[in-house]
């Protein structure tokens, strides 16, 4: 199969970084990675979580994180809620572009535990989310489907699970006037292998053809890059990453390296394919090794590190 | 495409491992990292280097390291040498399963600081160690072409530089009497992704269709579990990697990270994939963590950390 031609990256990095992390970062810290972020030619940044507090206490300045960004001209910055109150927050900035979003989890065992919610309160959380939209002008442009390829608490989630959530989040979308929102499917366990993601991307392009796929993937047992490797094979043209590999649910009862698919790595792949990014590789791994200063420790990606090949070829070329 | 039924793992932990090492390594603490990998029920286990203990001092205890490891029934123990006098060291230790290798390096650029030879010298050396191998009864059972997917030194390494050194091994390897010699592809320093491994295997398929091919992968640069599966796709059924993703070339021009394909991550991809091994991936796992306690550092292999799904599949099904 023919790989797509451009790819589109949301570095979500930050967001999943510090609601991860577990010592204290410091707002200006916070600040200058997404400064940073911004000036490598990534076009989405999810920047910020406006989440409970209480419970991820890495998040609780996301206003003052918002306040003090550099906004850059191009570069969409987005933040995450899961619920109401979260994207009235949001909204209170009056900095971020908002992305209306529609979430389901998969698995109900896990979302029992990451949102405390039953499916029916889920579903009815979206509705109330989809109201807000509407009344702040904000239109529905994503549908998420959490657990979407198997879950440390339930096992395998079936695919009929999978589509049913997103057969529920698109006739909200629809009932919203969104045309065609990207359908989102995040394997936040890291349940998946490069075999599921081609059955499961498969089943929902043969469902809802005319929506684009995203793919959010975590490379918690090393599978990320072979993971997305089968969806840009599936013509995937959208994936969640996060610089460095930074982050990681907090409640998905991992121990060890539970990082985002990292981004430069990502990167690298598809440039080495042949397909667009738009992002600078050798400034990326740069901010790779800031954030591994942001967190003080190392953080898995590998680019970084090793340099692409871009400078290899050049000096090559003029030995 | 189907994959494999099966695969075979040669495991190169070690000899990759204490090749590439910085600090002291005791003796037993090769050993015990060797006797562990041989109950996890892999079959192939490349123990030691037998090359020249003042460029590689990790493997100035190569015999003391055989003479005291446990061989298991079953396994087979194998080494590596780059020359006829290392040859002679693996030969004296007659502990050893010796296979007949003969190699050569696609980049002379790289051949010539890796191993100090013109190719004219790299090719006199193989026929050398071809009389050798005949003299002590040991057949020619693998062909290895290094740097076969680009070179840090040379760039872009074009496949026909590869096919004829795969040619002139070929030639050597039936002069010796050998029917199907495993023909064995290196990216040694990194270079290689999917397309290219579908490309080069591809067209050394076609070209020798009776022979079996192995992929010599390396994770500098994050793509090797995806390059894994582009190989699998194409039908490879052997693959070299080491445990906890330990090693790298010392002379290969490298910063960071620069360890081979991880075992226990490439294991739970084919299992994943329904691939069996004959690897118990739990027992693995932790051996991927002793390799840690023998380096005194930590290795960038995930599964280690993380866990595989069989635990959670029980936990789940049984809660």
């Amino acid at each position: 199969m023919a790989w797509p031609k451009s790819v589109d990256i949301r570095e979500e990095g930050p967001r999943e970084g510090f609601q991860f992390e577990k010592g204290h970062i410091p707002t200006v810290a916070k600040v200058a990675l997404i400064d940073a972020l911004s000036e490598t030619g990534l076009r989405h940044i999810q920047a910020v979580s406006f989440v409970n507090p209480k419970r991820v206490p890495g998040w609780a300045d996301a206003e003052a994180v918002v306040a003090a960004m550099r906004r850059k001209e191009g570069v969409h910055y987005t933040g995450l809620w899961l619920n109401l109150r979260g994207f009235q927050r949001a909204l209170a900035t009056g900095r971020l572009d908002l992305e209306g979003s529609l979430g389901l989890t998969a698995s109900e065992a896990f979302a029992a535990r990451n949102i405390q919610r039953t499916r029916a309160e889920d579903i009815a959380e979206q509705r109330a989310l989809m109201q807000a939209y509407a009344a702040a002008g904000v239109p529905v442009t994503r549908v998420s489907v959490m657990a979407a390829f198997g879950c440390n608490y339930m096992g395998e989630v079936p695919a009929a699970e999978v589509m049913e959530c997103v057969r529920i989040l698109l006739d909200m979308a629809a009932e919203a006037g969104a045309a065609r929102p990207l359908i989102s499917l995040a394997d936040t366990m890291a349940w998946a292998n490069p075999a599921d993601i081609k059955r499961l991307v498969g089943a929902v392009q043969d469902a809802w053809p005319e929506n684009p796929i995203a793919l959010h993937l975590h490379d918690t047992r090393g599978l990320a890059i072979a993971d997305a490797l089968a969806g840009l094979e599936m013509g995937v043209r959208v994936f969640d990453s996060a610089v460095a590999g930074l982050g990681g649910c907090p409640f998905a009862k991992h121990a060890g390296a539970a990082g985002n698919i990292c981004t430069e790595d990502l990167v690298f792949l598809c440039h080495e394919l042949g397909i667009e990014t738009g992002v600078d590789l050798e400034r990326l791994g740069e901010v790779g090794r800031l954030a591994e200063e942001v967190v003080g420790h190392k953080l898995p990606g590998k680019l970084k590190d090793a340099g692409g090949l871009a400078a290899m070829r050049r000096q090559a070329a003029a030995a």
